[in-house]
């Protein structure tokens, strides 16, 4: 087979990897549950076992290299991470050198949310631009920026905390410590949080007021018109700032798309004076959850130009 | 002399040049009102008559490039201005090339804040590092991105438009369309607006609202921790962003730093929990009004490299 690399996303309930080749195509891919019970040497033994079967399988030779997607702050140059929430044991554990030490290959950590971005880049929406910025909408809301073809990490790896915008002064309070955070108003959680304010009960998620705003509902259409509004009122800002082509959203909510998007683009328009002038666009993530997987392994190929 | 390069700062009122050597030393300036009135052509005369008057005292041979800020938004590819509200009559016109054919050497066109921003980092506050953010105050706030030693321009050239940031989304209307602008309620225009407000007279200025703080007025000062909260708003969403380590203030307002900075500096510590995770830096710039002209000047040498 011809050169590939491997993408790993290591995620808070699943460690998904995948071989993949130069054109984009998965060539191989593995899913099981990730263990976190037993500490992080054991997930760098679940990591190394699962991408040495795949090496087995497709040869050794070839191998490009393999990018790891973590949900979590990393330290660039030391390949370690430095703060996480979903990666209970991992801060301060050189998670990058102990799988290389391992596989003896070459390994690139990087965060979840700047994978994503990067793999909408590659093989998804962003396809044709080389600037992009990528907000995903979940628990809370992650993202990443690709600047001239290359995540924008800051210098302490934390760049793309979009879900810690204020977008309402006085608005809900944030465990980040924060009042009117974007997360705390457009994230599934939000939207789950103003559903239960409409007495959609207490066992509310995002894709139910989804389910009820589908059957008609107009408290269940307002919530996303609520988030749409918070939503546009932080990518207009976002487009303010970067004047980048591209703007993209994902996450579980994407498909109450139609519900939320309307809201948004009024904010946009109204307040974002360069959106319309420029041609930019807001358009909805390709990838999915596979997005950080094609991330990951396009990290290989991107350092080895 | 040594090879140098030179630099123009564009302005609604004054024509500024300076030849700048290599070390980022001024060798020789000239200031000059600058004459809008009879067209861009006139204006492109008038630099020319400028630059070819510093060539002629400093040698031809060693000039390495002229660098021009000017107060618009600029096509980077093709060296037109493209919009300006300070610029008559210069939409569509092509100030690069008139200019270089003119003179016969190179010439390099950029927004003047993001050529001030450049200049900090060349020989101001943001010597140390590559990557910064420059806020400058005055009638509206505009601004510059320096990543990885270069400003990031955006797509259209339209990047860094800070002022526009929405920092309270049902706040003071702005001309742009939006509301709550951050340049409506921490500009030098706003600051004056402010200070109207509070019965300091129908000729407030910025300037009047920091004598008065300074008088120890307590309106005068509530203006200014008014002006420090909603700049602070601002700074957290660019540093949660971002993940800068410098961010740099400047502009007309910039004396009265002790009056805005510990309103600032709490909202930056409640609304960016990586500010002081990271040991980021907000701080004064330090070139004033010659950030422009160091930046322009240092555009040719940036380029050659």
């Amino acid at each position: 087979m011809s050169a590939y690399s491997i993408g790993v996303d290591l995620g808070g309930t699943n460690l998904r990897v995948a071989a993949v080749d130069e054109q984009g195509t998965i060539v191989a891919r593995v899913s099981e549950p990730a263990v976190f019970d037993s500490g992080p040497e054991r997930v760098v033994v679940d990591i190394c076992k699962v991408i040495r079967s795949i090496r087995e399988r497709n040869g050794m030779e070839e191998l490009h290299g393999v990018g790891i997607g973590v949900p979590g702050f990393i330290d660039m140059e030391s390949g370690v991470v430095i703060g996480s929430a979903n990666l209970p044991g991992f801060e301060g554990f050189p998670v990058r050198d102990q799988i290389q030490k391992n596989l003896g290959t070459r390994i690139i950590l990087e965060n979840d949310a700047n994978a994503a971005a990067l793999g909408e880049m590659w093989m998804g929406a962003g396809r044709n631009v080389k600037d992009l910025i990528l907000l995903t909408l979940g628990t809370g809301i992650g993202g990443g920026i690709v600047f001239n073809g290359k995540i924008l990490h800051g210098f302490r790896g934390m760049a793309g905390e979009f879900g810690h915008m204020t977008v309402f002064p006085d608005g809900n309070p944030c465990g980040c410590g924060n009042y009117g955070c974007l997360e705390k108003h457009a994230s599934a959680t939000a939207i789950a949080a103003m559903g239960r304010m409409m007495h959609f009960g207490r066992d509310t998620t995002s894709a139910k007021v989804f389910d009820l705003a589908v059957q008609g509902n107009p408290r269940a259409k307002m919530v996303f018109e609520a988030m749409g509004r918070a939503l546009g009122i932080a990518l207009a800002s976002l487009i303010n700032i970067f004047n980048f082509p591209l703007y993209l959203i994902s996450g579980g909510p994407l498909p109450a798309w139609d519900f939320f998007a309307p809201a948004m683009m009024i904010e946009v328009k109204k307040r974002a004076f360069t959106f319309e002038r420029t041609g930019a666009k807001i358009e909805k993530a390709l990838l999915g959850a596979d997005a950080g997987l094609y991330g990951a392994a396009y990290l290989p190929f991107q350092q080895s130009t």
